[in-house]
């Protein structure tokens, strides 16, 4: 069985609808690419409370959890103090970080508010990445990195190599832009019948410009799988009047 | 105190990467609009016991519970049968909605994998829409929605006037290109503190061109106190020697 991975969300601008969420895809797709497949997703809010209960919940019931936002020198970031408050522990300045941020920002400019981002969990492993000198952080199955997609996924690149890993998930698509679902909705559940270890979807789209059809996925851990039930797929297609199309339908 | 809502995103799809999500930034905004804001948004995988663990707590937690996704004819949809299982029902033929359908296809063409479109929880109220002939529905205090986006927007104006309300949420942003955050820590903190029903957020950005910044935004469902929160902000921009730019940065 691969491993698995939760992400939480923190932050009330993706819920207010101010910011498209760019973090979710991205590790729905590295993590996939590492055979930990992303299993759940939360957004939440950051309050103290539901931050806590939320991460409580997640590190017990999956192999790897990941946070995004909430950890900047603002009043609103208030994430490390949940973290460490979920694992019964407390922040304390670390010291390599502040050494750190110190060279970097000069004695003057390395604020009391810059002080915050130093402060870490005891005993949490700091993610040192190339986007900033605020580090994100790793406390017992739990990582913890910025909500900017461009410093999240430095810190993504920083802390792979020490994540749990499976089997890769691949996948393979065909799509028919002339059937409907309803039309090869029973062969479809007999290939999911055939191979229970993957995941058979189906998904229709309706494009901008009014193209529509629907896209016929084979997705697990076990290539040789997705090959044949992607070539079942294929031939369903045929059978039921269609043309398939290899891939997805261009946006 | 403004009614509450979440979402609940069910879709296998979304957790590995294959979509961008394009539904929660939609309803966040809209549901901010009706004052009723999204307090927590959960994507989950297709598997029964998760749909209906998760949608029990969250009608429970929240003052109405969105879900999208798996409504279709295929076999990886079914959200009806879990959300019928988590209020304690079954499914039926919705008489209406299998006439509908038959009208709309003819006989011929109203197949076994399309009557599954018309089979709704017992007590469950369709939710009529422009997009689809096939129904969202309404039980309880959930409101059961498409994946596709435009089929989801469309079943969401449909619901609309039926959902709880409040004081719309109005926010207003300034943004600087030459302050970092921790520059502004304090006054905003204190900005924070003397209005403590508004969010005072703090979110810096980086462009893809280079531009980085900071965006600082005042919100809540009291309109006055978002005006006043945003001349302070406005002020201690200056203060700390910015130049305070209205809205936010332009992608």
């Amino acid at each position: 069985m691969n491993p698995t991975s939760a992400l939480i969300v923190i932050g009330n601008e993706i819920l207010s609808g101010r910011t498209q969420d760019a973090n979710i895809r991205f590790l729905a797709q590295r993590l996939g690419e590492l055979g930990a497949p992303l299993r759940e997703v939360r957004i939440i809010p950051d309050i103290r409370e539901t931050i806590i209960t939320t991460v409580t919940e997640m590190k017990a019931r999956f192999g790897q959890v990941f946070t995004t936002g909430g950890i900047g020198p603002t009043h609103d970031d208030i994430t490390a103090a949940c973290i460490a408050e979920a694992f019964g522990t407390t922040l304390e300045l670390h010291q390599d970080t502040a050494a750190r941020m110190e060279a970097h920002y000069g004695v003057d400019q390395f604020s009391e508010a810059r002080h915050r981002m130093a402060m870490l969990p005891k005993g949490a492993t700091p993610i040192i990445n190339k986007a900033s000198v605020a580090p994100g952080f790793t406390i017992g199955n739990v990582h913890v990195m910025a909500g900017v997609p461009s410093i999240m996924q430095s810190m993504y690149e920083a802390v792979e190599p020490d994540l749990l890993r499976g089997s890769p998930i691949t996948s393979r698509t065909w799509h028919t832009t002339t059937l409907f679902e309803s039309m090869i909705a029973a062969p479809l559940e007999a290939v999911q019948n055939r191979f229970p270890d993957l995941d058979i979807g189906s998904y229709p789209f309706m494009r901008a410009d009014g193209r529509r059809g629907v896209a016929l996925v084979a997705k697990g851990a076990n290539a040789d799988h997705v090959a044949a039930a992607s070539e079942e797929i294929r031939s369903l297609i045929v059978t039921a009047g269609g043309d398939p199309i290899e891939g997805e339908s261009p946006v």
